[in-house]
């Protein structure tokens, strides 16, 4: 098949794209700046593209930065929270209608290279507090890429069942190097390991490690990240 | 009702606007520069907003270019076809999914804002031959309006059941001049007369006189445009 991948250069995007590409399909990936700052992510992108030998797209969508409004991922008057996610925490990572606004640029990409589908790395583990991770979202979305252009596709979500565990378990299995993926929304240089999704890539390691013991965790985190003893002692969450 | 209105500078998005402001609403307008050759239009959106003393908000998705293909509104290798549009001519004119990107932006706009809608200016006139025109891909966009975030919204149709022509009469009515808005796709710095949307145009303009004599088209068509008389004449085909 002929897929468009969307890659941010996360874990969960960055093992989709590898992995479509080690079933034989042909991939193309596309990535968006849409004001995020952690922007760093995109770098990681298309050098994981560059690696993988698929075509990466990066559009600069800065200007959404005039619509968004109230999320710390592009908005620096607003903190970003540390710690392991809970409800409240995580409504402030939330960027308004970013998924819809993402999918569609892919399905534009994709109709444009006549692809069989579009792809993107939805997990079991996706907090349903995010409106735009919900079933019914994706339902809907799905009709909606079928119905925008006379050339039909369908939008798929090949990790839907597998948690971010079994995502790290998987590039270990395709032999796709994780150590060029970013998941950090702190906007430093190295993984900060106490944001929210510094603490979620963690564990996920971590607990793939506890099911293949050859697997471990390439991620240079700060100084100021706890030790992995710590979070586990503290069940992942923050101490001071 | 506070209300996000997409507003590309053309007649039926500006006098949507003025109808909406018209009638009491608090209403915010969002226009989106994608590539099209004919950016003209949004110095328009912006003039008028300004004069219906709304805000206007103008969000530069250029780099949405690298994803689009094949259209001649965003590509100068692809030709615009002149006179009255068929299906043929008229597939030229499509660039793809961009209404569902244009209305994922203005969702994301009213969740920033707390808008109780998005309206835009779809009217009985569009032309079903775009897919992203047709009822059935309507109805999916609202479900997904009210899905993709905790604050729920409603995107309106208000010009749904109206012609052209009856959106001319519309700003007669309110006084709303017309003059302040572009349709023209062919890039020039007057109206060309000949692309298939001048052509609607000048038949809104002309079956509206039919129905209000003080109606009078004020717009300034390039010397190659054919007559209004010659036009009638020939059913608002081009004979050259």
């Amino acid at each position: 098949m002929k897929i468009v991948s969307l890659l941010s250069g996360g874990m969960d995007s960055s093992t989709l794209a590898a992995s479509l590409k080690h079933e034989g399909h042909e991939v193309s990936t596309i990535g968006v700046y849409y004001g995020q700052s952690h922007d760093r992510e995109l770098a990681f992108a298309e050098r994981s593209a560059a690696m993988l030998e698929i075509p990466f797209t990066n559009v600069n969508l800065s200007s959404l930065q005039a619509v968004f409004a109230g999320s710390c991922l592009t908005d620096k008057n607003v903190a970003l929270p540390e710690g392991r996610y809970d409800e409240e925490s995580m409504k402030a990572t939330v960027v308004p209608n970013r998924n819809m606004i993402l999918l569609s640029v892919a399905i534009a990409k994709a109709i444009s290279i006549k692809a069989d589908a579009v792809a993107y790395a939805a997990h079991a583990g996706d907090h349903t507090i995010y409106p735009d991770c919900r079933e019914s979202f994706a339902d809907i979305m799905n009709r909606a890429a079928k119905e925008c252009d006379w050339h039909k596709l369908d939008l798929v979500r090949p990790f839907i069942t597998q948690t971010k565990e079994d995502i790290v378990v998987r590039a270990h299995e395709i032999e796709f190097n994780l150590a060029n993926t970013w998941s950090c929304y702190a906007g430093g240089d190295v993984h900060c390991g106490r944001c929210g999704t510094c603490i979620e890539r963690r564990e996920a390691f971590h607990l793939a490690s506890l099911r293949i013991p050859d697997i471990v965790d390439p991620t240079q985190y700060s100084s100021k990240a706890p030790s992995i003893t710590e979070m586990v002692a503290n069940d992942w969450k923050l101490t001071d």
